[in-house]
């Protein structure tokens, strides 16, 4: 999916929310546990539910990995859902991917060429050639963590070296690797005071923003630091979404979750779009 | 596997070898074309050529990754297959991964629990809780990033902040996260001559050395700089030997480089473990 496309399902749905496909196990509805296929059963009706105030989904690629071969066949199905089912919604792999050049190829194959994702979550720590491979899909994207929002991102994300912490080394070399049509970044949601400084550097690019809700970050204070004149924001949410109930309702609860988030961002993108 | 264990079958082998099963379909000998799963059938008569002068395999997961469900179950009757038959020998999940603390701990999972890998690797641009839940595991490794053996290596892992460079920190802030019993580290062949430096910082860590050979990193280097009285190295060659010859003799031929290796290390070790 290209830049246009994504831009235009934003305005045309009022929603920069991206819904956080966490599925874990342990906290599906008991009912869903006697599907052949739990993880998709219930990703299937968390999508059909949330679809309509949705611009991406993310599945979290950790929380099939973890069930190896019957993980690996719940992700297929769930993108492949999503693909033929709501083909205008953006597919985010949340994998955190980064390695070699000659590896990084086969993970791009693996989530752009194998299942159809538009894009994938990267580790900037081994350089360009670990990040490039990931840019030479058109219409695919490479989405790189600058800023993330655990405890962890404070003991090198913000290492200070030639002035600048090692995030803004980050945002301002790998611009010389591919533009705002191939490339996002990572921001957490709990710096989002941080979210000014950051649009000085990358005015343009795309932000996945991860850390609204469950981690504590405040959506206001996203949309007030970080909007752009095409929004240039895609929030994620996904414990407060998926698992806001866990009865027969459950798809129910998390498509009037993500409707109210759709309302709070309508009322945002009037206010800072600009 | 504990550090014991793996120290004792050094000592008995004379080798720190590790095998890189980076097993690439377009590289694999034409007539394995013809088996149910050709990646199984060229690792398994890999393995069983090289299994008596090798310590540790290290399956790159994104050769595996990239062909979805079938390429996950030759990944999985890979690891069996080892574990099984050779259950001395220590496993390597190359899968530079890492997340927040709840994702980390999905990945962990995946390799540890749901597969039998002693070991995996671990980007650490996400801080401590990325990390920290691949060390609650007795007997189970984090191979941490410091310096890869990559070009984009000098992006920002030699940027400088409080007068040490970025990887130089990773190493002395995860050293609070675990011990040389559950934490390794990562440190390129094509940068032998800085091992130096970081044995200083690490003197009793195991360090995991990709890039001998077709990276063009010099083993002999490696062993003067990085060798300490528990050998504490493996070095990875994964190309040179798995696809050092591609007819019906490949594992022989496979063999005989792994055997090579083994010996050029058994002189090492005389030469420089102490």
């Amino acid at each position: 999916m290209n830049r246009q496309e994504l831009i235009a399902q934003i305005t045309k749905k009022q929603s920069f929310l991206c819904v956080g496909l966490d599925t874990e196990m342990a906290k599906l509805p008991a009912h869903l546990l006697r599907e052949d296929d739990p993880v998709f059963a219930f990703n299937k009706a968390i999508i059909d539910a949330t679809a309509p105030y949705t611009v991406a989904y993310k599945p979290n690629i950790a929380f099939y990995e973890c069930y190896g071969i019957q993980g690996w066949r719940s992700l297929e199905k769930t993108v492949e859902y999503v693909h033929s089912t709501y083909p205008e919604i953006f597919l985010i792999a949340d994998a955190k991917r980064g390695d070699i050049g000659n590896t990084s190829k086969m993970y791009a194959q693996a989530f752009f060429e194998n299942l159809p994702f538009d894009s994938v979550t990267v580790a900037p720590y081994m350089g360009e050639d670990s990040v490039t491979p990931f840019l030479s899909y058109v219409g695919k994207w490479a989405i790189v963590l600058a800023l993330t929002s655990n405890k962890g991102a404070f003991d090198f994300q913000c290492l200070e070296s030639e002035g600048k912490e090692l995030y803004k080394h980050v945002l301002e070399t790998s611009q010389k690797w591919g533009s705002d049509e191939t490339m996002m970044y990572v921001v957490g949601a709990t710096k989002a005071a941080m979210l000014h400084e950051i649009r000085t550097i990358v005015p343009n690019h795309f932000l996945l923003v991860p850390g609204v809700g469950a981690q504590g970050g405040n959506l206001h204070e996203v949309a007030q630091y970080g909007m752009n004149s095409d929004c240039g924001l895609l929030v994620n949410s996904s414990r407060a979404i998926i698992f806001a109930d866990n009865t027969e309702q459950f798809a129910q609860v998390a498509g009037e979750k993500a409707k109210e988030m759709q309302m709070e961002m309508a009322a945002l993108l009037k206010e800072y779009r600009k």
